[in-house]
C-alpha cells in the first residue's frame, strides 16, 4: 500500500533560518500516512473493524538531506515497506522539485485495549484487509 | 478563577521574521486555560463531571502588541472574565519582562451530545464547581 | 485580492474531543494568506519590493462555526476585504462539503525597521501592486 | 553539557486517541536542546559567535516507550553525547512520574555559509567554548 502526497510549504512551517522546523517533517509524514489510509475508510474506521485503539507509534526516524523554504511544494511518498507479526514498518521520501529533501521511517503498531493495559494486537486481518484495496 | 503561567519561547515556535508564529499564541492560551482548571480537576473530569464532550470554543481574539522571540520568557495571566448562561469569555494577558506582548479573549460553551446533536449546556453547575475553589 | 486552498485535515490536527485543535485553524488562515501572496512573488519577494521585514499580525479573531475532524477537505477563501493607510484587513471563510466551519479576520501591517525601531509603513505602494495582479 | 527542562502537556498537544502527537515530541526535543544553550548565550549568540546559520539537524530520532497525556509533567534530560569532527549528538531521556516515556537522538551539524553553498563546518571550536560552561 502507497500514497503520494503533495504540501506547499508556508512562512509559519519555517524557522528563523528560514527553513521548515523539522517536527513538522514528522507531522507531514504522519498526515500522509493518514491521507494512505483513507482508501480503506480511514483511520477510525479501520481502528473500529479491528478491535484498536489507535495505529500508533513506536519509532520514528528521518534524515534530513536538504532544506525546504516558504514557497516549495513539497511531495511525500509513503508505503507499507515491511508488515511484521505485530509491528508495520512505513517508509517515507520526500520531494522538492525532483530532489530528495529527506527521507523516514515509523514503525508502528495496532494498539488494543484489553483488561491488562494496552497491546499490540496480530496484524494478519489488517494487513489482509489492506493489501485487498491494490493501492 | 485565575492562573499564571510562564512559557519559555523556543526557536522552533519563531517564523523567518524571528519572531512568534501568531498561532503558537492562541495554543498558548489554550493551554494556559487548561492548566487553570487542574485545581479543579482538569478538563477531562471536568467534563466527565457535568456530562460535557468538551469546553470548546466559539469565538477567539488576540491583539498583538510587541513582539517575541527565542529565549523569552512569556507570562501569560488568563481568567474567566464573564458568565453568560451558555457562555463563559476568558481573558488573557502575555507579558514579557514586564511589557504587555499581547491581549487575548475566548469565549466558550460547554458542549454536551444530545438526541438532536451537540448543543452548548447551562454553566451554573460548572460555575459553583469551579468558583468554589477560589481561586 | 482574493484566493481559494483546500487542506486535507489531518488525524494530528485533532484534539482528544476528536475535532480540530483551534489554534490550527489561524495557521492554516496565515497558510492561505501566504498562498495568495504567491502569484505576486510571494512573502519574501514583496518584503524585499518594498522594504518590510514582514506583513505582520496586529489583530487575530476567528469565529467557530462547525467542527472539523480528521478526513474533512478544508476550503478557506481569502480576501484583502480593507486597506487603510497603514493597515490591510484580511477575511477569512472556511468551508467544509459547503457548510461553513468558520470565519476569520486579521489585520496585518507592512513593517519596516526604521532607526528609532519597527514602524507600519505606508501600503498604497504595496496596495498598487497587488491590485495590478487583478485576482 | 546538559540540561532538564520539564513541560505541562496539554490538551492541544494531544490527538483523538487522547495521548501526546508524537511530532509535539521532537518538538520539545529541540526545545530542550536551545533551553540548554541558553548558558552560553543562546543559539543566535552561538551563531553569530561562530559564523554559524544555525545548528541544523541531519538526522533525528525517537523510540516511544509509554504514552502521554493532557496534564502530565514530561521531564526531558538532553546531553551532548557524542561529538565528531563536523557533527554532534544529543541524546534526550523523556520521564513523566519517573517513569521513561520516550528516548530520542539527533545528529546535528554547525551550518556555514560558503561560496558554494551551505557546509558543515568544524566543530572543535564550539566544542571548548561549550565544554567551558561546565555543566
Amino acid at each position: 500500500m502507497r500514497k503520494t502526497v503533495t504540501f506547499e510549504i508556508s512562512f509559519g512551517d519555517c524557522d528563523p533560518a528560514g527553513i521548515v522546523f523539522y517536527p513538522n517533517i514528522f507531522r507531514w509524514m504522519d498526515a500522509s500516512f493518514h491521507s494512505m489510509l483513507r482508501v480503506a475508510g480511514g483511520h477510525s474506521t479501520l481502528c473500529e473493524k479491528f478491535g484498536s485503539v489507535g495505529l500508533g507509534l513506536v519509532d520514528a526516524a528521518a534524515q534530513f538531506k536538504n532544506t525546504m523554504r516558504n514557497d516549495d511544494a513539497l511531495t511525500i511518498r509513503v508505503e507499507i515497506a515491511e508488515w511484521s507479526r505485530r509491528t508495520l514498518t512505513l517508509a517515507y521520501t520526500g520531494e522538492v522539485d525532483g530532489t530528495t529533501v529527506f527521507t523516514g521511517q515509523e514503525v508502528r503498531c495496532l494498539f488494543k485495549r484489553t483488561e491488562t493495559g494496552i497491546v499490540a494486537g496480530e496484524l494478519a486481518p489488517l494487513r489482509d484487509y489492506l493489501e485487498s484495496f491494490n493501492v
